[in-house]
């Protein structure tokens, strides 16, 4: 079920500049008995999003209500929320009149192997880098060429994702997911200012370390010393965690940490 | 005017690939007395670009008849292809059944002072930077939002263009077009392999350098060098040439290069 700016539909004007230019933003979102998890953290993210853009993010009121409408066909879902900033301008200049065009979309929940939540999955390195602009970075917004271009390098079903590296080598994250490393008690992420996309999941996590007795460090982080990490993990808003078990041909091993933030990340819903 | 896979219409479905990730390329083209101006290099261009992305461009006869329709409503005009990898996936994974939508559509010439071509233009140096990316430079792809987020840097309609830098100072091009300066017999352009866009005009000004008495050179270029230089001017395929006379609070001196290579670009049409 697709609703595009309050009415039911299925297409876009090809003039909306998020076809033209990728000039959006967009969330992917976990619908659980007819509710988002953690909406209000959702809508600040896209909020945040699009005044980083500088367009008008819709009211939190009417994505509320069209997500009520998504809500009684198929309460149990994946909801993506794209805000383009409108349609038009004479080549890359924004229109004085442009209004921003909202689509709110439910797709089935992916179906992913159990055993990749409880033994943990296998990660393809990924050739393809990711150049630092520090003024996009963070910004779940819709240029994803990189990310595209990243996922066509494997095929293999038993591989669950790929791990994205900078130009300069340094590890940023998956192609769908936020990446976290423990050592000793130091809970480890990367440092997002120069590309990466900061997810609500990430934010969280980050925010669990202390009562878990761990110290938060997010940081520069380099593939060897990913590859020597006690354990390592994926979070997003529809997996969850996923534990880490090889990373290219390096065996990784399985540790507390992931299973103690899957439980934190599933009890808290807002 | 818009023809959408062969029939006229005005929108794309929401889960096309270009709408969700700006998984496409463009070209834009000038139309005259319906034709395309230079139509096998752009066609070329954008197989080139189609192939770069690991996507099929449409076959040349199929856009050929959807220009021939536009031609016959609006002869002069500005011609925009758009090729998107097509609709669906899950997540960034493409689908196997995945097929190319393509968008031809016309849009009225843009209205620029005809001083802009005898007197030269204003550039305003841009805050924004372009990032280092070598998989994606050069391909007029559709992740555009560094040049839309440059072009709202300003809206003084005296100034014609903002100049682009990369995250490491050097310049690039413009935001809709490539730039070119010259010092005695040399013309140069920036190196594009890591960023920017490798315009057609570009190209075709690059091999009309010998028959200028002008070595042609293709490499760094600093802001510095580009203020020294004895001309500059920018190129694309809807402004032809325009010689820049200001770049920031400098002074640019007009020089008889511009001027020769409007009459070159104007003269080739195919």
């Amino acid at each position: 079920m697709i609703i595009i700016n309050g009415q039911q539909g299925n297409s876009i004007h090809v003039m909306d500049r998020s076809f033209m230019y990728g000039d959006g933003v967009f969330r992917t979102m976990r619908m659980r008995d007819g509710r988002v998890n953690c909406w209000l953290g959702q809508y600040r993210k896209l909020e945040a999003d699009c005044q980083a853009l500088d367009f008008l993010c819709p009211a939190r009121s009417t994505l509320e209500q069209e997500i009520a409408l998504l809500a009684r066909e198929i309460p149990d879902c994946v909801v993506k929320i794209v805000v383009s900033r409108g349609e038009g301008g004479r080549g890359y200049g924004v229109p004085d009149s442009v209004s921003p065009n909202r689509v709110v979309l439910t797709s089935p929940l992916p179906v992913y192997p159990a055993h990749f939540w409880h033994e943990g999955v296998k990660l393809h390195v990924c050739e393809m880098r990711m150049c630092h602009q520090p003024r996009l970075a963070g910004i779940k917004h819709l240029n994803r060429l990189e990310n595209v271009l990243a996922r066509m390098e494997w095929s293999d079903p038993d591989t669950a994702e790929g791990l994205m590296l900078d130009v300069e080598g340094w590890v940023v994250e998956g192609t769908m997911a936020n990446i976290f490393m423990r050592q000793g008690n130091t809970l480890l992420t990367p440092d997002l200012s120069a590309c990466g996309v900061a997810g609500l999941q990430r934010e969280r996590i980050l925010a669990f370390a202390p009562q878990c007795d761990l110290v938060a460090e997010v940081s520069n982080l380099s593939l060897k010393a990913l590859l020597q990490a006690e354990e390592v993990f994926l979070c997003n808003s529809v997996i969850g965690v996923w534990p880490v078990r090889e990373i290219g041909v390096h065996a990784i091993p399985l540790g507390p940490t992931a299973v103690l933030m899957q439980r934190l990340l599933e009890n808290e819903t807002a």
